[in-house]
């Protein structure tokens, strides 16, 4: 564990964001099979992470991506969002696909800021907001996807001031060599990179 | 009416924003008073408005503040938000208190986006992402209160490059004479200003 | 002076904003004689909070509007850009108009962020962003105008988390009157309101 | 070319957004010999579309990142900013480093948007707002890095609404196979991929 962590992720000024660990996202619902298949073997990870988080006292917010049923609002201005509009199964508020998966659960303490535009959990959302509101200066991301949202988390923190602290194991993308790639020539070089090992320890 | 009031709020390019018209905040569970008493007397031109919108198919988005149970993510930064800690009823998320005040409703084709944090319904949250989503250019605006939210919504949707419409006789504010001075000092200067009527002449 | 005004206005955490105090604002090219004719009688004031700050180790902020000679990236969507788009003096980049008045002077420690856009020193600029890099938690303002940018600045501040301190006699508008029921009204019940000579004695 | 590649990127609505063109970041004065080596080999591509872009009317954006030379306002929480305050050469404001390189030029129809923070040209600037007062919807985009800025540009384009697209021979990054599997799984999702040629063939 780098010396600091345990400051860095200190629960007085942290915070866990979750990023779209939606059953239609990443779990049983997932129209994206690969991203899917590597966010299965790292979801335990995150999980043990959300519990570390809320046991520590540090904030649980969970960000979501979902559609209105007549769709307004929403983009449409990239492949994403037209390759989603096409599929069979669509993130409507209320529906299953949109929950959270079970591993991960909502708990009442944990703040939930859902979104139906855009590709960051951090522009048009309170995330920002509601992180200063608690004091938060540090973030630890867990979810998907490593392709985009995460990266975007990742700038929008940087660019917002905070610390943003990753751990390799709790954070999904493809393909698997895709993601090894990102964290060695992006994300390396923006945000701390950790193992969810280093960061249970650092709030227990 | 303005010879080209028709083509700025023409609907194919314009969104009615509803701003904090809720039980808690200027209906029967209000508590303030003098903001109440002003927006109780302009409350039928706002439904007025609301449904006009609706038959001409101009999308209506209603911008609320709410708070959790236990405050987590809201502002404490100004008197404003201390004067309404210590009120007995608060804007507690699915309470009655939180709800759109039943003169207005929420229908199904609306979009509502609520906020934990601070005073505008802009910053931190979706309107602006999803008023683009919508191709909307022009805002029309009502609601509470004149005092802050309508000038901070006012303000937003300028520098965001909209053209803001407010009808005098739908929004609302105290004590009444400052209104008026709000109108000619301030929003004149921002806000193409209009009355209801010449909204509902302009939709129909 | 309020009790905490000291520790509210900590060098430590405390930053100085002026807002468009510039010759062709509010200075001796204005093009708003009402505006310039208020903002004269507060001038000195202005200028003796900002060398307070400088030797308490405050920052020094200039928030300023500006123009292309060609006038691209500019807002003609309200009515204040096309009264001043037609007035003689523009405020061109570079051109004696757009200069921060001599009172006041522009000190190689101060930072100057300039806009072509918008009403408020705080949306599409780098204010937020540079004062949380500069570890400020509270923005005092100075500037013009109370009836429009000195509000927009303050909902801007507080939306986004900050204490917001106002000099009753640093900030000015018109008429002179209304600037009293701004106060009053809405400043009061989101910034704190303080004299020049309570700052200055904080700052001491 | 796409068949409908014309109009997607139509000069009424079309800007060029150049990031980060600087000697310092990626020409002669570059502290990053990877990217400045790959950066070197696509810049007769980017100069030939900004020139190119300037004859079809298309408005070039320049967007830079500087350093006062006391460092202050700047961002130090990612690796990035601190290897970066390490090198010889800094990116002071009003220094050979800051400068555009002279491939490129800075034509005084040009709009430059300087920044002292962050990693995104769009956050915190007023890249979207003079975009948005332009009437632009299509932002085409060359510079660096695909590292980190180029996607976190793309990003915050498709985030704010706006159509994204990207010449593979007109961004660069490192190392060159990286480039290419960030193509292939990341940008390919959110932006329109194309090539300079493609580009210059649709603004003949």
């Amino acid at each position: 564990m780098p010396l600091d962590l345990r400051s860095l992720v200190a629960p007085a000024h942290t915070a866990l964001v979750t990023q779209e660990l939606q059953r239609g996202v990443m779990g049983d619902l997932s129209q994206l099979p690969a991203l899917a298949a590597g966010a299965k073997d790292q979801l335990p990870n995150m999980a043990a992470l959300v519990h570390a988080a809320r046991a520590a006292g540090v904030p649980v917010l969970h960000c979501t991506a979902e559609q209105r049923a007549d769709g307004r609002g929403g983009n449409h201005n990239a492949r994403l969002f037209q390759y989603m509009a096409k599929t069979p199964v669509r993130l409507v508020r209320g529906s299953e696909a949109a929950e959270i998966v079970p591993e991960i659960e909502v708990r009442e303490e944990d703040i939930v800021l859902a979104r139906l535009h855009g590709l960051s959990p951090f522009q048009g959302t309170e995330l920002d907001f509601v992180l200063r509101n608690l004091g938060v200066r540090t973030i630890v991301g867990v979810g998907v996807s490593v392709n985009v949202a995460i990266q975007n988390l990742a700038f929008d923190a940087v660019n917002a001031g905070y610390q943003m602290v990753l751990p390799r194991d709790g954070v999904a993308g493809f393909p698997r060599e895709y993601v090894e790639q990102v964290f060695a020539h992006t994300l390396g070089a923006v945000a701390t990179l950790v193992t969810s090992e280093e960061l249970l320890a650092a709030w227990r």
